[in-house]
């Protein structure tokens, strides 16, 4: 059975996911002429036989491309080393020009056009590229020839035997950072830029695609609008939030002088202050030695100058440690871009919310931002989020959304992303098909927050590291003993005190608690973050002050309750965190393509 | 024909668009029990007969609330007015309490729910519920009912018999933005938490949220990968842009010290000058009248310490209008969050292409930042943007990705947004539904950069404003004439110098121009901005110092040409332009659920 290969648009280039797809693996495009590009992951040198067509010709000699290069050009190597990265272009030219040793007499390249885990074996004679030139690690090359039966005997069952090279992209290996193989995640974590072209990074990633098709596929399956909340706010939507600021006042210069000047005022004070002292002595002596009066009168008008100064000075220092006149500091804030203070973005809950009492059901998907100054695998600066209100809706209702969203990415996953699951098992853990399944087709465990507190407080065959008390947030190790140990499934916490939960969540009755869910799942704890919202003007106002927030900063919010309010609920869905328990992966830093933290933006 | 209604998850509440969807407009739903929720748009007080269940069985007298409240309650509006925001709740009271004049028998309600452009007639008895109370424009009402007949004449042919009202969400209608109706775009930008509550910014909405699906879609077919670009960055993506700093360094007080401690350093030294001066007399004085020597002595000792202390401050004024050292910023910078300087994203390309060169196909979709102080009616400060790379692809294939991605969605629209797009046609501009069309099924015109700028320099029936020379951009007259007035349908201009395009376009052989394109559409002028970006280490390298950019900040970049290096195209995609373009608007700021421009951030 033959198939005409579909070209892919946009490029002259075959998809290996579509070649390797095949129900028969891609053995019904043999004898076919395509473009392959890609990256290679792994060479070897083919020595004396020249390598043919037929399987199984040739006897071929394991070589790595540094052996190659090592062994071979010693004397070129270390002039290249000198001259270090402005080398590379000469060292391309040798590489071109210098006659291969003649047992060399081609390359076997597997390479990976980053669209699937399997990579195509490509068979490159020595006349078309010189072996050492195309080997390394991370080459990038463009190959034109004809796919046929594999010529070596291992689990490919095509490869690809060039004709024409169309594109080399050389790497300079001493600089390359993937030159070694199977890298730790923490050490790839420093090239942001190059991480995803590892087989392991590139499966992270192309899951992360997934995941994100299946949110915005089930949400507008169900109706849901896309609405894009602003990353620049002026409110702060959860109220006391570690932010960043955004603005365009602060230039480099400008906070550099600022600091010198600072120092500067103490240091002329205390020289002011004894040239005083010296200027009162020096008065006195004037006065004592019954001197000139001329000079007298000079000397006591500069004592006075200086004593004037000097109280101008002291002024100055007390208002620097002072707190700013709120005349000064707003005059200041009008001269930034928005004429007002703004931060990034650490929820959209209210902004959407907005749209929800006008549209129904929306939803949000993009980055949030916590300037939290710690370093943690699970925590990230920018984050990604999916936030999602529905107006006429109730607890109960945002609860089993919730509940029908997990199912339906995790499904989504473990049929869409068969092959990166299945090296991710392999290389990173090999749970991970069982917990998505897990999931997907398992039900859940309903428990207050009342309820989880006393269950906590019962146990006795665990200590934990930090005391439950009812009225404060369960911590990581508590959420991870009842989702892993007790219920090994997603457990839905309900109710929980109003202090631990956002100004907006709706009070219950009993006047303690509010109409917030959390779904904690083994492995990475807290995945969504629920609630009803506040409907009532005069109980949401009451709580905006019992929690101390500056209430004028919620008054468009408030709007909301004066005008047409309506029974808001919805959640925010920690998308990182799912890439965690989609991939195995233990960092959150790992399932971000750039990760920022504390201290960590280097692109 | 009678069809079950199919409950929508998560509310109780049907979806009217589901209603009026049907073939029938929703006749065969009729005699059915529903939950309905929604928001007044308008309202008609019923007098005299009872409603009933018969069609045009009652004589209506057209009322509105307004009027109503005003002729009935001249005496209790007049205190409440006095009262205020306060007299909310006594408002509230008194409509709830008051007995209902006689002839007022109920309410007929349009009622949206923001789901579709057509409204639900609710009609509501008084023993419901007071019609004062639910009548002004913006209500919220959640009503359970029978969907019957129109009781009414009119375009209507289903409504509802409220039979139980389930919740009221009353309005303040002295400060309830939207009490008018008709409002102009302008004025309901202010009100950007409610005017997504008036029709014709519904519609842009819903189309807005029809665009994004439709891009996904688009991409995801098409064999892309998403990936999350960072909206923190430390790369200035295209090299000096007025760009949004990132910081948790600069406080309030920090601000505005700063400013008083310069000022007052300048103030100092001209006080310690003048004071030199003197003090030098002083000396001479001292010296001429042959004073005691320890007051000379004590004298040219203070005359001394002066000295130095004016020459310490002139240093540090010196300092303050010149640049400041590199390591005094260095040390300042450290302190910061990411211990360097941030900014928001003014593009994601970089990043976006390092993706491509290890998974082939990628796209981001998100907003970028400009801190651009202008107001205009193109410019956001925060824009949304589609970018895509992609690796083994020259500027060819980016231009037809380009023209088919613009067909696809644009037909989308036209296939999935009829009832919105025949709103805005009627309401905005009645030509959007053909501009559609001729993107989706016409041709483009192609022309170099070099041929535009010939072509506009022949023009004599129209004067321009700017002169039109080779080497500037084409400003907005010169696109507009070549796109609404020569052409009528999109140009696509490619080869643009290389002074006016981005460091990372591919220089082209002639070394004067590089592999760029736009696409200009009529009405909204460059949609797209596209290019092949350069493969080449060197000549990427040499354009980088040409532009005099600060060459370490784009060093991951260059790795990128260092290491497997592969040819690149890619576009980025204006989204809030086009909604412009699809929805007739004039000013992107009412296309954008939260508009972000110079001056303006408001909640």
């Amino acid at each position: 059975m033959e198939t005409q290969l579909v070209l892919p648009k946009y490029s002259k280039t075959v998809v290996l996911k579509f070649v390797f797809g095949q129900s028969d693996g891609g053995v019904r495009f043999i004898g076919q002429r395509v473009v392959v590009g890609g990256w290679v992951k792994s060479s070897r040198a083919v020595s004396k036989d020249p390598v043919t067509a037929a399987p199984d010709a040739g006897v071929h000699k394991d070589v790595t491309c540094v052996e190659i290069l090592q062994s071979r050009f010693p004397f070129f190597r270390s002039i290249l080393k000198v001259l270090g990265g402005a080398g590379q272009q000469i060292r391309d030219k040798l590489d071109t020009d210098l006659p291969m040793p003649p047992q060399l007499t081609g390359a076997i390249l597997q390479v990976s056009d980053g669209s699937c885990v399997a990579n195509l074996q490509v068979v490159v004679d020595s006349s078309l590229a010189p072996p050492g030139r195309i080997m390394p690690i991370g080459t990038c090359i463009l190959a034109e020839g004809i796919l046929q039966q594999p010529s070596t005997q291992g689990k490919q069952i095509i490869e690809l035997k060039a004709e024409k090279i169309l594109h080399i992209g050389t790497v300079d290996q001493d600089r390359y950072p993937l030159s070694k193989r199977r890298l730790p995640m923490a050490n790839l974590r420093d090239s942001a830029h190059f991480r995803q072209r590892t087989t392991t990074v590139a499966s992270v990633m192309r899951i992360r695609s997934a995941l994100t098709q299946a949110t915005h596929t089930f949400f507008q399956e169900n109706g849901f609008l896309f609405v894009q909340v602003p990353i620049i706010t002026s409110t702060d939507c959860e109220g006391a939030s570690e932010n960043f600021q955004v603005t365009t006042l602060s230039g480099k210069g400008k906070i550099e002088n600022q600091s010198t000047a600072d120092d500067a005022g103490g240091v002329e004070l205390e020289v002011m202050k004894v040239s005083i002292e010296e200027k009162t002595k020096q008065v006195e002596e004037l006065k004592r030695t019954d001197s000139n009066k001329e000079a007298l009168a000079a000397a006591i008008q500069d004592l006075k100058k200086t004593t004037e100064l000097v109280s101008q000075l002291e002024a100055k220092e007390k208002a620097k440690s002072g707190k700013p006149t709120s005349s000064g500091n707003k005059d200041k804030v009008s001269e930034d871009f928005f004429s007002c203070q703004t931060f990034l973005t650490v929820s959209g809950c209210l902004h959407l919310e907005s749209y929800a009492c006008a549209l129904g059901k929306v939803y949000s998907f993009g980055p949030r931002f916590r300037a939290n100054k710690i370093e943690s695998r699970k925590s990230l600066s920018e984050a990604w989020m999916v936030e999602l209100q529905m107006a006429f809706s109730e607890i109960e209702d945002a609860v089993d959304c919730a509940d029908d969203f997990l199912k339906f990415i995790c499904k989504w996953i473990l049929e869409n992303s068969t092959e990166d699951l299945k090296f991710l098992s392999k290389r990173i853990d090999n749970t991970i098909v069982d917990r998505l399944q897990l999931i997907a087709t398992g039900v859940v465990e309903y428990i207050s927050y009342t309820e989880a507190i006393e269950f906590l407080n019962e146990v006795t065959e665990k200590q934990f590291e930090t005391k439950v008390e009812w009225g404060v947030s369960l911590s990581e190790e508590h959420e991870s003993y009842l989702a892993d140990e007790i219920y090994k499934k997603p457990v839905i916490m309900y109710n929980h005190p109003k202090e631990i939960k956002p100004f907006y969540t709706r009070l219950n009755d009993d006047e303690k608690t509010v109409a917030a869910f959390d779904v904690i799942v083994p492995k990475v704890g807290t995945l969504i973050r629920g609630s009803q919202n506040e409907e009532r003007f005069n109980v949401l106002s009451t709580r905006i002050t019992e929690m101390g927030l500056a209430k004028e900063q919620y008054e468009w919010y408030l709007d909301l309750r004066r005008h047409g309010t309506a029974k808001c609920s919805g959640f925010t869905f920690l998308f990182d965190s799912l890439v965690l328990y989609a991939t195995g992966l233990d960092d959150v830093r790992d399932a971000v393509p750039f990760p920022r933290s504390f201290g960590k933006a280097n692109n």
